[in-house]
């Protein structure tokens, strides 16, 4: 038997391998989509099924590429839409594998035509159950993506499916979700990293409102939306593109790297970490670190622009991994020996103030000026406290609120930007940087944020 | 967070490396612990502590060889032992890995001072419990070890253990047994490769005994006891020698190897399929192929002569892992270049004969006189049914019925062996070719063995 | 900079991969071209040239392949052929990689086209040569293979290039052909891994005639020309298909391999060792065992056939790559469990008998009527003497004389074969068993060849 | 047969695995001697021999720990020194693994008691010599460091070596040297990764001298001599404590490094980039960037203090494999979660300034006072040119040089530090600012260097 959850980070994506008797199929596979077909095949497996649970929005579905590999059947779960690929799931059909059968279950709350797996053992026992975006480790899909207006209308399938169709199954039967703890699908997933339906009904604080309208008032609530959101929905109807092997990203000199800089539009994205970058940048470069990738560019990165990467060594596989899992195909290449040789090549490059908590608190006791912005969300403000005087934008809100008001962060000030940690800061710094829309100069990174903060003598006023 | 089992195969032993905020603990390591370390090391966790569920009697704990590398903790169950190192566990006791809480939970049967170790979530709720030896998915441990008389005691035991101590726990806590399928310490272990306390109480057939006396009387029975067991306890005790990095064995000539056969009086071990051992192996070899060695060698090879390896390549890192979790560190070298450079070496070469159930179907039509000897077990037989006319003796028994009754298989007949597949037909017909209490020469090794045999028309008379 | 051999076993094909500062060459890329991309990209090169010494008769060539991954431009040796892709190279062509220089050197002979390349140190001194099947360690490229009728004119060719360009590069020069020991290339390449120019002149054995009639008398040898090389001529002007990944073969069970066997008319080759195999192989299977599917695929497995695979192991990957660059596309499956899961299934196998020499002593001293068949080469038979009473036919020949002359080998004798170590002679006698114009039954194969005839005291009369 | 070289990068150093018939030889093993033994072990070779070059100065031998691992035996060069372990080769000495000779030459100049090692292919001729730090490409060994009052009869030695012993074994011999380019042990090693007797001959500068007394002026030249080099000879002599498995570093939390830096007096090594660094270090830290390490490490890091490393990711196994090379045995952790994790605990860090060349080149422009720092080497100022009112002080110079007289570099002004690329002007601003001789603050780095200010339009006055 071959039972293997293969996990992106970034994403905190599960992707499932499950096999018997050199037969297998995955469970919403990744488009980086070799790990499957490799892990298959030394084991002894075929690949012949792919399920989803939904259509996904926060990643490209490695469906067609795995397919394209393997020969595998597509089976989409939301089968009302026109996908142009692969074939919809009936509600309780079965698969089989060997000696295992999956039976899919309609679950629907977080899209109206989301289903679940649910696995029976050798023994024909229901053992675990996939669901996708329905049901995680601490908390539910949710319910606001596909139609932010009918929310009250999906919160209460998804109490449907929660109560009367998943929890039923048993307090036994273990859970494999789609997404860990760290997903932009749900902010309060928690660090369970394998869970049961029992676990859940006790400890998910979403599966304590057991009333219905207690339930939907808690969960139909309205999120953040990426704005590549879009584009995942329409590629994953249409099928994403084909690309097979993970494509390596051109080295560039210095001199190659602006060409492609002034020539081609391109944007310049640094995925070092944020002190790294607060040194020295390629002017006009947007920061990313590496690890926030996933959750960050489809915020930041157009479509329609190529890329230009900085990393901090030449072997940039990670970045292009989680830039092709979000469709970013366009990566014109890459900056050959880093910073270094940007600069041992003469080139200018720009820098980003920083502060550490105790040398702010001397300023802010000397009197300095301080106009403090907070990128944090609104869940950690309300968790972990406000700052006094702070002004509150969420960095992901920061390029719309500069759009609609050029003085929503003023350009007469030093601006000392917080977050929970500094990674974030420095993303909305740069940002602002590089913003023909804003044209101040004096913006501080906060090492450390407000976790630093918090641990200081000198709280902001 | 990091939470990894660590299989191994062939003992089909499970492992966990659990951590938490750069701290980590292993349940139960095998003895070649560089897994460990690197996971550990590579994920930024320090390994602190060594948990053992109980003193093990079927491998060489890894404790002393990871607490060796790391400088971690040893806690002993079954602390009321002489251990020579370490210290013992107490019921009720708690250990931390950052948020992670884990405390011992008494929980003797398989052995007097069996503990499991009940892991907590970050939130504090109880998540999984490590059952060792006590609880397996669709078994439960053996309570014979001890000692067999006292194997009506240790099933009481352990039906307070399961029933008053493992099942409370709640159906919704996921087990996490120290082996999987395939395991000698439970020979009905399930392929259901996670499970839980709810998913056991269901499907468990041990556990549907829930009266104490019924439970005793299914659970307390004598099982076979490999002989190396002894030794594994012993040096469990004692604390397993250290070995650092897995040892490469020392490539022979077909003339060294031939020296250390005689001069040492080393026995030579083939690893090869059956089929490739039927054609030619060195005389005198026993064959156990490469995947039966942890399930066989405990009953075949000695402790106090060196080994000879011949395998299907050079390179014998998978044979050397087994060995050294059972403690086989006496291997004098391999024949480099395998049976090919034997052959052109000009050495001579010994055969065993082999019958597909066809052929021999036309031998028994033909009126050949036939010695059938079965090898299977006693769980075969009853499970598949016995072979009419055929001599039974479980292939572990074969060395000591024969050193009871020479005769026990006949010297002047054709014996046609059959085990359920052909390979532990053809250890027993190995073990015969080179014993010195047998002298018949006529051994046919059934390939397909008795599966193949069931799908002909011509069933045994 | 960067540079690296490939070596590719089986076919002990090299080519090199060289860069500077982040451009990257390969001079003659296998199909299986990942490996390329993989070093370059982790190093932080692009490659952006593929450089071909000649048209590879042997191999299918990784251009076309490798250019589909990187972009990289193509250039042709044999530049008159009608090539369907890429660019002629010219005589005294020179390409850069950072400060790296490579000059193409006109070297016919082995093709009327061959190019050498002549790369210089970041200094500019010339530093090495790659000589593609032009020089050899210990040998020179062969000259029939073009237009046998065209060998003296050939060899001719091959003598101003060896003696008026290549040897007069200077001794210190480094030489870096296409091929190592164990080509079909070249029987007489040294194991001299890395060599010189001046331990060419000093040791090739074929440098030794320095008068060119001399040098001609042994250099137009017409040697053996497996039939598979018109199919890579063809294919390599064509440009091979490009395949991307290597593909994972489809894992069959008995009844869907035998289905398979039946509906497909495919074929199967089994890859295990001559011992393995002898025991028990699939009825029709030819043996090819792993290591010598690079030198025998091409004279024995048809190209519109299907094949389907039967190995030691289910991991069929390094026979999959062998068969890629050799162009055998069309794999249908493997039989997934090996010959254990065809017995089990209670599927019927076929054996071939086997010898030690010892034992044929033994029988021919009692007088056995034996057929002896020699099937080692010309080569062999000069260098180390043919077996007295021997019948001569070569590995390679035995399918044309068998279809010549079906009774070029008797069909009512016993055959005992022989070759050089038993491997060879397994492949002749699986040939002869599947072969419909051969009836005879009584096929022996001798363990050790005549390696291990030539080490016992009982020398064939 | 068996041949590679195993390239460690950082000491540029090459050690040489070379087997044949199962039986290998290993030279100049390093200490991190895991990869001979999987290497040798995967190919099928047992490892017997350990042949030394000389007694080593700049790193570790591996010698006692591939024999601790094998039971090789181990042969010293210069065995008039007194070793306590292994024995002394003679001149003229010869081994054999399988059908290879190896012949031992006496080779001194670098080392009284040098040795090289010819080794001759299969069919006897002579095919590589292994030089060690006699002859390298492009340079020869130095002769300074064994007594810099006998460089000059060292020098006559050498001479002898290279123009009597090596270069007559003939243009064509392949030479394998100790080191490639980067190596301390030879400014001048050119890039030519592969080189020979010819190669040298013609394009070695060194070996252009042809009259003793003009080499002897030429090469009788006192470089540099990092203090940890009498470390690595008294090591090297006693045997190198054996340390198993590259150890892997403790993880400390922010609060458990910080109390090892109190408590243990450790010193804190950075090996971050250099832009990383100047926005935010531990106090007190000192950078060498990991690239650096091995050239550089040396001379700022003591033997006598425990080490806490900080560093761009948690896997810090590169930089604790080349500590492991050096001696530097005694690392206590590294910093978990590395600096962001130093921060959000709240913790205070230190900064450098840095500027780019631009940057400077405006404020010079604009009269501002700047002491230039050039920390460059003699060669690099030689070759490259000086800085016009620059004060060059080697950044290996830069401990002895402010010890002997504190305001070598003035207190009172702003430094600017200049060295080739910003990486080693890293070294000395942060060995400047952790030293209790030094009371300055205003240490400016420039990025990119000399290089990037030859490169702009303003150069220094």
């Amino acid at each position: 038997m071959l039972f293997e959850r293969i996990e992106s980070t970034g994403l905190a994506h599960y992707s499932y391998l499950i096999g018997d008797q050199h037969e297998a199929l995955v469970i919403d596979p990744r488009r980086d989509a070799e790990i499957y077909v490799e892990r298959a095949s030394r084991a002894g497996y075929r690949i012949t099924t792919i399920l989803e649970t939904h259509r996904n929005e926060d990643y490209l579905i490695g469906s067609t590429e795995l397919a394209e590999r393997t020969g595998a059947n597509i089976w989409h779960a939301d089968g009302e839409l026109p996908y142009e690929y692969g074939a919809a799931v009936e509600d309780g059909q079965t698969w089989s594998v060997g000696r295992l059968k999956v039976k899919a279950l309609h679950t629907p709350g977080h899209t109206p035509g989301s289903k679940s797996y649910l696995l029976h053992d050798p023994d024909g026992h229901p053992w675990m159950v996939f669901t996708g975006d329905a049901l995680f480790a601490g908390d539910v899909g949710r319910v606001d993506l596909v139609d932010v207006d009918r929310k009250e209308e999906m919160a209460e399938m998804l109490y449907e499916t929660l109560f009367e169709t998943l929890l039923p199954l048993g307090d036994e039967v273990i859970v494999c979700p789609a997404h860990g703890a760290g997903s932009v699908c749900g902010s309060e997933i928690a660090e369970r990293v394998w869970t049961t339906i029992g676990l859940e009904r006790a400890h998910n604080p979403k599966l304590q409102h057991t009333e219905k309208a207690d339930f939907v008032a808690h969960v139909a609530q309205v999120l953040e939306r990426p704005p590549y959101f879009r584009k995942m929905e329409k590629l994953n109807l249409a099928g994403p593109p084909v690309i097979g092997p993970l494509p390596a990203p051109t080295p560039l000199t210095p001199a190659a790297f602006e060409a492609q800089m002034d020539e081609e539009d391109a944007m310049v994205l640094d995925t070092r970490s944020e002190v790294a970058f607060a040194t020295a940048h390629v002017p006009g470069a947007l920061s990313i670190w590496d690890g926030g990738l996933a959750s960050f560019a489809g915020w930041f990165l157009p479509y329609d622009q190529p890329l230009l990467l900085v990393g901090e060594t030449d072997d940039l596989t990670p970045v292009m991994r989680t830039l092709a899992r979000l469709g970013y195909d366009n990566v014109a290449g890459y900056l050959a020996g880093g910073m270094l040789a940007w600069h041992m090549a003469g080139r200018e490059s720009a820098s980003i103030r920083t502060v550490t908590t105790r040398q702010l608190c001397h300023r802010l006791d000397a009197g300095y000026d301080a106009w403090v912005l907070d990128v944090r969300s609104d869940e950690e403000l309300a968790a972990e406290g406000a700052i006094a005087d702070g002004h509150h934008i969420h960095i992901t809100q920061v390029p719309e609120r500069l759009a609609e008001r050029p003085d929503a962060i003023p350009q007469d000030r030093t601006i000392y930007i917080f977050c929970g940690s500094g990674l974030r800061s420095m993303i909305a710094a740069s940002y602002l940087q590089r913003s023909e829309a804003w044209d101040g100069e004096d913006l501080v990174v906060v090492l450390g944020g407000t976790k630093a903060w918090r641990s200081t003598s000198c709280p902001l006023r």
